[in-house]
């Protein structure tokens, strides 16, 4: 491509809401510009490296004998009836009726259509395991997108569903499809991600693993021990405790703590530690009268994943302040005003004595409360947040808490969606059984921003070789030099029929402006073609990533450039 | 792939509404599945015919310094209130509003969205010409889907648009684009096509063409002269008529017809040929009061995309037979009761003596009529659909009229989106215009449709290799001989080694099975591996378009392919 005609514009600034590097170096290199909310449009650079991840994507789910089918952006209502998906997901699913007033629904996710496809034509074990995967936009009416292609509305996709007659299958089909993912990754140029437990959320199942780039700016909370293999996402990392000691249990007393209404303030007023403070929790029940209090230890925070998955019900942080039913800031589990409240002790609280709780009653407290003495026997649950230094649940050890962006997930389905939708297959022994699925994501777009996360620097982008949209980035000094208007021709086009992806930099510029602007769409390979260097008969090719500098004869340019793309991978 | 996991089946019948070709084969060689009217899942031998397409159409675009980006499927519509569209399109285009109440559309076109990605960013001559395009899913909620993939409600799409500052550049490019558009029609194996002038439509703008691929059941009529090189859709056609004999004007009668009301009664009745009938033709014009009455020679028909830009208003066929404004089957111009219609005369009409027209009077119509002397002097338009036989605008031969199906379509939009939206460019000598674009569109799924229209047998599809989703189908009989099993193996693995698609029939069935599906999927070049033929040490090649069988060495098996597969594109 001749830069001159690049519909795509390099900037010194992105604006002000634009906070992760991905975004602010899309925006200003000109990667892509934003239509709506959550919703971009690709310049060639953009999308032609997303094409590149995507080919990555489409040669590992290959290997792993994937079929390349398409599903429809657009499905009838009846058919995610079948699953009950179309009552169960909420708003982020766009909904809209045809000419003809049926219900239709934009796919964020193509279970439904798998099965759909799948259904009759397989029917026997001998056509299992069997593997279809798509690559495609789909939209997912997102509440808040953020962080440049981290989270947006609409996206390209490769989603892949597989079918089996057993577990053990899947199992081991599973583990083929993790290590095609840990490729991938490593294919387009990410190394910081790690693979942890997670919760399977709205596409059921038994077991599943998201795949998370580290990094700071990350929304999910993962849960990782260094001593060992442990890793989970926050939402279903399983708590243990050190035990405390314990001590004599003294007599309950109400006392008066005045405005002292959170942790921080209580324990001030009564020079306890947080952890000898019982915190209490308030949640209502979407759709549903009455509320959840969850009790817990001062120092920790309710993990609200486990207590949806504890109550069946989708649970929502409730302000009771202005509710005459809690004393607000003063709540505790003895004399509770809210009768049809569940209450549900997180296992924290397990053996803690002589604790400090609300005691229902405004600028009161009560101190040296005492679970089973005090209130009665209750049953403890894991509702609570790992925190960093939590034993490991595995080996023991101190746990690290860091931020990760999902950048891949793998689910165990189970027959959620066999069953549901009537999908049946026979077995050697001639049984009926609904076949048991996988599902396997991949975002495009997410998986380019990380990259970008990973791989820049002050002066801008450097794309990895791999994905990297043009290989070469030709940059002619004075094109109205004879000998470097050959030169550089040339190159580009001899590049191009020995089919290297070229960038030619023919704008009327001044140096400067050129340079700037091939360090920040980055990449990796920068040819300087200059009347100084060619006194030489030299061209200089500077390698992005590391800046290194190697001199060649001007014309043994052509094959030194593609013996660097050829044997450095990870330029 | 293994056809023992192949999702997607092989059936002797298709559905009973499967009229065309492409529809019956596509369905019952497992190409896709129906999910809902107009909207299709397609298996890996369909997607990957699909991909071979856009593949091709990807490097011809790239050889025409066409940009790839990406534009959303979902856009806001104040995007396109900018051009007006969002309220001039019809309910073809889905609506939908976002959890914000944001009102949203799906994208069956992207002029807007071309234009708003290069609006700023292309500021300057020095910038023009340039050209972008994008490979996506479009959906146009059309009221009648038919023929497979010909008419299909969601659909992939390519579609380009290129920015000009001279009307003569953007000519230039057109054609530069129009030979593109040839080269990917032979690439990827039709050879039936015609590219004939068009209507603009929606899409506004000066000139467009559209590629034909001709066939009986196309639904767009094509006016093609076998003597010269015209050729135009019918909607743009245009007439010329060959003189008639100038008769003596005879006295105005009004004669009593009955129940004669349609020209092929009314000719027979007064046994006048229906070249010397006046035909009314009454539409109503939506949204508005009030109806147009064309008049035209009785043996011609209304051509209404003409009709339309005359009036510059949505005309469409009215029922008049129960308004009492007129009195349907004896309409002529005198004594019309409707004094608000408007009235066309076609040139049809134009010279023509003494004919008969209705008297606006149950059961009576004048003979002998004379517009000039008995109406008045009247303009006549040219609103007629060109017929088999008429003489061509250009060279005056005898026109053909044929069905076509459009392939392709290319379309000079002058400033319209420019204007509309906003976009300037700074000319040479510093002016500030809006570019000239140009927009080029072709139908991934419809092509690949047309394809095996032109491409099949008795017996089923006959894959050009260019497009083919596998290249070879490895056909081996008793895999239970250990010969046969290591052999079709071994090819197979080195097959794909040298990235050469390729199926494999593994399955446990009877040797006319696989013949049977073989051919009806019609992948390029058929293997059979059998002990009968490895008694000699032999394999057989056979080409599923012309039958020839080639027996070879089995260890030359693998080079014989590849030099078939070099060195004979049109196998």
């Amino acid at each position: 491509m001749r830069l001159s005609k690049f519909v795509g514009e390099r900037t010194k600034d992105a604006p002000s809401d634009a906070m992760m590097k991905n975004h602010i170096l899309l925006l200003r290199a000109g990667y892509m510009k934003q239509v709506a909310n959550g919703i971009y449009s690709l310049t060639a650079l953009g999308q032609k490296a997303c094409l590149n991840i995507e080919n990555i994507i489409r040669e590992e789910m290959n290997a792993c004998e994937g079929q390349e089918v398409k599903f429809p952006v657009v499905m009838p209502k009846e058919l995610w009836d079948m699953s009950g998906r179309y009552s169960s997901i909420g708003s982020e699913m766009v909904r809209f009726t045809d000419r003809t007033n049926r219900p239709m629904l934009l796919g964020m996710t193509h279970e439904e259509a798998a099965v759909h496809l799948a259904k009759n034509w397989v029917n026997s074990y001998t056509q299992l395991p069997c593997m279809i995967y798509q690559i495609q936009t789909k939209f997912r009416d997102e509440p808040r997108s953020r962080g440049g292609l981290i989270r947006v509305r609409e996206f390209t996709m490769k989603d892949a569903y597989s079918f089996h007659v057993t577990q053990e299958d899947l199992e081991d089909y599973y583990d083929v499809m993790f290590k095609a993912y840990e490729r991938i990754y490593k294919r387009i140029g990410l190394k910081n991600v790690v693979s942890v437990k997670s919760d399977n959320g709205m596409f059921g199942g038994t077991a599943s693993h998201e795949f998370m780039y580290l990094n700071p700016m990350g929304e999910d909370e993962l849960v990782i021990c260094p001593h060992c293999d442990y890793r989970a996402n926050q939402e279903v990392a399983q708590c243990k405790y050190k035990n405390l000691p314990q001590e004599d249990m003294l007599p309950l007393e109400e006392v008066f703590t005045g405005e002292a209404k959170d942790i921080a303030e209580v324990s001030k007023f009564l020079k306890m530690p947080p952890e000898k403070c019982m915190k209490a929790v308030v949640f209502a029940i979407k759709g549903e009268q009455g509320s959840v209090v969850c009790f817990i230890r001062g120092d920790r925070e309710i993990n609200e994943t486990k207590l949806r998955k504890l109550c069946k019900k989708e649970v929502v942080p409730y302000d009771a302040t202005s509710d005459p039913d809690f004393c607000a800031g003063n709540i505790g589990p003895l004399n509770l005003k809210a009768k049809d409240a569940k209450i549900f002790f997180d296992q924290s609280l397990k053996g803690l004595t002589n604790l400090s709780t609300g005691a229902n009653k405004k600028e009161y407290h009560f101190v040296n409360f005492n679970i089973e003495r005090d209130y009665g026997t209750v049953e403890y649950y894991d509702i609570s947040k790992v925190k960093a230094g939590d034993p490991c649940p595995n080996c023991g050890g101190e746990l690290h808490v860091s931020n990760g962006i999902e950048i891949g997930n793998i689910f165990q389905l189970g027959t959620k969606y066999t069953s549901s939708m009537g999908m049946f297959v026979k077995t050697k022994d001639e049984r009926e059984i609904n076949p048991i699925m996988g599902c396997y994501g991949i975002g495009v777009g997410r998986n380019l921003a990380c990259v970008i996360e990973e791989n820049s620097d002050e002066k801008g982008i450097c794309m990895p070789l791999s994905i990297a949209p043009y290989k070469v980035h030709i940059v002619p000094l004075r094109l109205d030099d004879e000998k470097v208007a050959s030169i550089s021709s040339k190159l580009y086009h001899d590049l191009q029929s020995k089919k290297i992806e070229v960038l030619i930099d023919d704008r009327d510029v001044m140096p400067g402006v050129k340079f700037n602007d091939a360090d920040l769409i980055g990449m990796p390979l920068r040819v300087l073609i200059s009347p100084r260097s060619l006194s030489n008969n030299q061209i200089e090719i500077k390698l992005r990533k590391t800046g290194e500098v190697i001199m060649v004869d001007a014309q043994d340019g052509l094959n030194k450039i593609l013996d660097i793309i050829q044997n450095n991978k990870e330029i």
